[in-house]
């Protein structure tokens, strides 16, 4: 069986070939210019594969209401051009198969537990620090949507009582997202996080915001495992200080084996690595074939 | 149809007989002193009367777990002589129908999106702000479980720079509860709440620190509508209070209706009243009919 997969963000689209194991066999990507061009491009490598289903993780905000009739576009990005682009309905256009369509982040927390470092839990959380910060969850063994898709790299945190950069946020200055992407690291420190490997107070400074979010996370949603990705993850030594500090701001309080004694398999980076987010788009396109095969038994 | 309701809470067990339609037919109350004794007249409440399955919404933690030997229990309660006590146990024992059992919490979200505020929709929160602060979770239909159950009474928040009080929660000091809840209102004015009903500064506060915890669970869990309850809401100021705050604090980011045009059928009181906690018990009761029910025919 051969799927289809695009992870569909702001500076690339990276498309793919793979199966339903989550094994990919072929990539390209194609850079994020004007939709007609991108599109143009995606449709032609996707063209005469024999895929039984498409997957899109993508960047957003998405409409993801089914009813909805701008279900499938991209609605108020910033990003030019982009701005009510249906792209569902773009590659429907060309393509009569099954489309699943989510955010990159919960397509890649649904890889993640169909494949990777969550595999056989039915709840993840998959976090991505890099340009902004995204996460994707599966909660009950479902992907998590309620009045949008959430948008968990906004939450507001305690600022650091030494930390005096103001937050990058244009909505919220200095929300998770304003305080510990890679933007906010390079304003604060005046260079970029690869080139702070060794300023042991920029890492202390992120675990502790990135941290205090987990802590959050873990008290609303109860993830059974909890993933980090992204540029920014990059910086291995991140994960030991986390990890300390979630233990001592929860305090005790969860009482659970697998946060009290399991803390360095329960924080972890991406079983798929680097192909969490292409992998991520594949498993869209698996349930959706899934869900479409369903529909038609019930049809029968 | 008729179904037993129970609603085990750490000061009295409120409990009922109503039907499949959230309607109340008769209720009583015991203190909870120890086990044995409480049990003991809930069990004697229930004997004799035709119904068809009990929920049981109770404090915590909890044990939800169903496949775990101490599923059903109430674990580590500082209560005294809870903690470890098997009370779905202890009913079944008496009771052979199907038993529903969940947090208070998720018990009344569960009943406010059947029969309340949040009725015909598959995703709400319900919110409860009195000695401690607990919230439940309709998430894509289905009550939100994890690794444990929430615990999002507790999670950290921003200090006001005016707010000198150190916080009562013996966890985390300053957390959303141990700022908010009421004992932290009473410990940090010198009065309960509900003798300061005409003290501004106490509201402007009180809603300062509920619309930012409310903020972080919009991000987090986009719920279709939020809904709170417990005594320290008997404060009625406080709602027009919050909803400007967390318009404030969104700033614009969440682009929908719901929240930007609907902000005051977005955030309400129980559609249930004070009666939304014993609804939820016969809710979680429903459920677990319905869940056996479906069972049974998957057997035939």
């Amino acid at each position: 069986m051969l799927l289809g997969a695009i992870e569909a963000g702001g500076t690339k689209f990276v498309c793919g070939i793979g199966g339903e194991n989550g094994e990919i066999y072929e990539r390209v990507s194609f850079p994020t210019t004007k939709p007609e061009e991108t599109m143009k491009q995606v449709v032609s490598f996707f063209n005469q594969k024999k895929i039984e289903a498409i997957g899109i993780g993508s960047f957003g905000p998405i409409d993801l209401t089914k009813t909805s009739d701008t279900y499938g576009y991209i609605t108020s990005t910033p990003k030019p051009y982009w701005e009510n682009f249906n792209l569902v309905g773009e590659v429907k256009k060309h393509f009569s198969v099954p489309i699943g369509f989510d955010t990159d982040v919960n397509g890649a927390a649904l890889g993640e537990s169909k494949w990777g470092a969550a595999k056989g839990l039915d709840s993840c959380l998959y976090i991505t620090v890099g340009t902004g910060i995204g996460v994707g969850a599966v909660v009950e063994g479902k992907l998590l949507h309620g009045l949008l898709h959430p948008e968990m790299g906004h939450i507001l945190i305690r600022k650091h009582p030494e930390d005096y950069f103001g937050g990058s946020c244009p909505y919220h200055l200095d929300c998770l997202e304003g305080t510990a992407a890679g933007p906010a690291i390079e304003k604060r420190w005046g260079n970029k996080g690869v080139e702070l490997s060794n300023d042991k107070r920029v890492w202390e400074l992120e675990s502790y915001y990135l941290a205090q979010a987990i802590v959050n996370y873990i008290l609303i949603l109860s993830p059974k495992k909890v993933i980090l990705g992204g540029g920014v993850m990059k910086q291995e030594q991140l994960f030991p200080l986390i990890r300390k500090e979630v233990i001592k701001l929860l305090n005790g309080y969860i009482q659970s084996k697998d946060i009290l004694e399991g803390i360095n398999s329960y924080i972890v980076p991406p079983g798929l690595g680097d192909n969490a987010g292409l992998a991520g788009a594949l498993a869209l396109a698996h349930n959706s074939l899934i869900e479409s095969d369903s529909l038609e038994l019930k049809h029968d």
